[in-house]
């Protein structure tokens, strides 16, 4: 058992001062010091300095960790420019993205407090690295393949790809599938895939309107992408349409990331469906999407929680800036009230979203935890100024283990 | 003289290798090495490190350097919220801010590149801090006063704290004159400013229509202004209209801080006497008020530089991080357009609105000049790059001489 004291703790709907967790691989108890130690008289004690604050660690719902290599390479602005950069530098990026990279990049979500990501795998060149990070990972194997005649062979590759991530046995792993989007994915496979992940209970994510082209080319088999699927596929059609692959995801509890160009109906059945939407405001502009409506959302009640995405449309991955850049986009928002619910988007939201018993400080929840240095006393605006100031995160707990900072 | 041989220069419009820079104060010649050793054979000479870029130095055309001590302690999320918190923190702030504390936030602006900026200066606390900066300061002493019964009063004290920033001899140190803003300075006040700086042709700044409550004020007598002027000074009715405002600075060539709610009319007045626009997009969205609209200024040719306002109202003075805020506030810019248009705003069109001969590596240009240590060759997306990654910054030069890195 260890016994921690922070100057204040982060709570699910306050801060408090002067009380103390005691935790092993779990919150345990939230006291005050005192009677802590009485009831775990041989527990490890570590008192923490002036004005730390003790907040729950921070969840990447959504990141791309095989394109890690990229910093200058891909082309930002137009989606489809983008894409096509993509694939031209496709094979570079990923073969350069060796281990090390992917640590790096691993290494470098911890060291901003992220202490659980949800890996969006295309190739399982990322299985190594993430079986050994020290965060938790929802390993999303993602399902693409929009012809027919391929989905047997592109199937079977999926299918090795989950398997080979159930034999990853350790705490905190959850194999898990993604479906890359409703362009990208023929209806066969979409289906095959989800029944696959509803009889085992995984995870399921999908990419889902993220640009204007995607829109287009669903609605009417036109825009931007009639010339990519003419060039690269000899496809002249779409394989589906944006509200028949949503209908693919009833009953299930499916991560939407982007949703920047739903309309109305679709909104409206990934609120019936009880979908979470994944906000990536970083990646959508430098790709030239429109950003996210979350005014609707909320008033819809969807769920919605922010992630970075991955570095082949962002320049780091780090929730605090995420968050600060989507404070600023989202700049008709309320400050104080938009700010709690970003914080709220890269904790309780997102754990309650990827379904792990994380993200509150609270007992009988994992103890991923993080130590953020404030520099005085917070105040009501300190939602705000958390995602500001990028204050030092002198302490990062994972399941109850120290995995950043000294003992 | 020197000559410095960067592996690349940001020129007016283009970026080039392989060239030399020799310079005293001013930039004398860029030709290839051989070319300026042989014409200075006895300049002492500096070759910089692979991918290094040589680029004007930023400039910050507004900033609050008496109130660099606000962290944590003003309301942040809507305007007149704020304004009640800096009068209720004001003496504090302002009196916790000693040299010390100024003369780091100048330090802070020099590590981030900036080698001139605009100090707006309310109380003359800052003057001794500016008069020994490394940086060129624009240094604007401001009027503030709405009754006509203190209007002797207050601009005698105005114009004492200006006489005091004219007896200050050195390179780069500029006397200038601060209008506050229309509702704030009695219109008695304001023409005698303009006169003083016509006269004596200082630079001129002013905010203008930063909040709506200020619309609302100046229109109508109206809004959250109301309350607070009744309460403050006592006053029912605004002193002026804004186009009355603008019209006094007819003739002049003033910059006007945020405008973020101004009307067609007044867009058209600016654009007709060639005011120049200060875009403070942190600022803006911290304090509640409306993004400033840059296309509706883009089609009237009004230009628009971008700068930090003080850290009353930002969490840093950082250029490259107000760059970026704006690069995503403006989501719907296109990109790498807009990335141009936002180096520019800190280099060539702020020193052009600032009156002064900086802001571009050419020949006859003051040395304001930093080194930004890229990391790999600059691809036709530099700007946005430049913005989004913040490289480091190994070498600042002000009029030619090295104020940052070494030798």
């Amino acid at each position: 058992m260890k016994i921690i004291t922070p100057h204040y703790i982060m709570l699910r709907d306050r801060v408090v001062a002067n009380l103390s967790v005691a935790f092993d691989k779990q919150i345990q108890k939230i006291a005050p010091f005192e009677e802590l130690i009485e009831e775990f008289p041989d527990a490890e004690v570590t008192t923490l300095r002036e004005h730390s604050l003790l907040m729950p660690g921070l969840i990447n719902a959504h990141v791309h960790i095989e394109f890690s290599k990229n910093k200058t390479e891909l082309s930002y602005g137009d989606f489809l420019n983008w894409l096509y950069s993509v694939i031209e530098n496709r094979a570079d990026l990923i073969n350069d993205c060796d281990k090390e990279c992917m640590s790096k990049a691993i290494e470098r979500m911890l060291e901003g407090g992220i202490t659980t990501f949800g890996a969006i795998s295309s190739h399982a060149m990322d299985l190594e690295a993430c079986a050994k990070a020290k965060q938790n990972v929802v390993f999303f194997n993602e399902l693409i393949g929009s012809q027919a005649n391929m989905a047997d062979a592109l199937f079977s590759d999926f299918t090795a790809r989950l398997d080979a991530s159930k034999t990853i046995k350790r705490e905190g792993f959850y194999p898990a599938v993604a479906i890359h989007s409703p362009y990208s994915v023929h209806p066969i496979l979409v289906k095959k895939a989800v029944e696959i992940a509803k009889n085992e209970n995984l995870k399921l994510t999908a990419h889902f309107m993220e640009s204007i082209a995607e829109r287009e080319w669903l609605d009417e088999d036109k825009g931007d992408f009639k010339e990519f699927f003419d060039k690269m596929l000899s496809q002249d059609k779409s394989v589906t349409s944006a509200e028949e692959f949503l209908e693919y995801f009833e009953g299930t509890d499916t991560l939407l990331t982007h949703v920047t160009n739903a309309n109305e109906e679709e909104i409206r059945t990934i609120a019936k469906n009880n979908l979470t939407v994944i906000h990536c405001p970083i990646s959508n502009r430098l790709l030239g999407n429109p950003t996210l409506n979350i005014k609707e959302l909320n008033k819809n009640n969807i769920r919605w929680v922010v992630a970075t995405d991955g570095l082949s449309s962002n320049y780091d991955l780090d929730l605090f800036e995420e968050m600060k850049i989507s404070l600023f986009m989202h700049s008709d928002a309320p400050l104080q009230k938009f700010a709690q619910a970003l914080i709220n988007g890269v904790t309780i939201d997102a754990a309650e979203a990827l379904g792990l018993n994380t993200g509150v400080i609270e007992a009988g929840k994992n103890a991923d935890m993080i130590v953020v240095d404030l520099e005085s006393e917070p105040t009501p605006e300190l939602a705000v100024h958390l995602i500001l100031h990028r204050y030092n995160i002198s302490k990062v707990y994972i399941n109850g283990k120290l995995e950043k900072g000294e003992a």
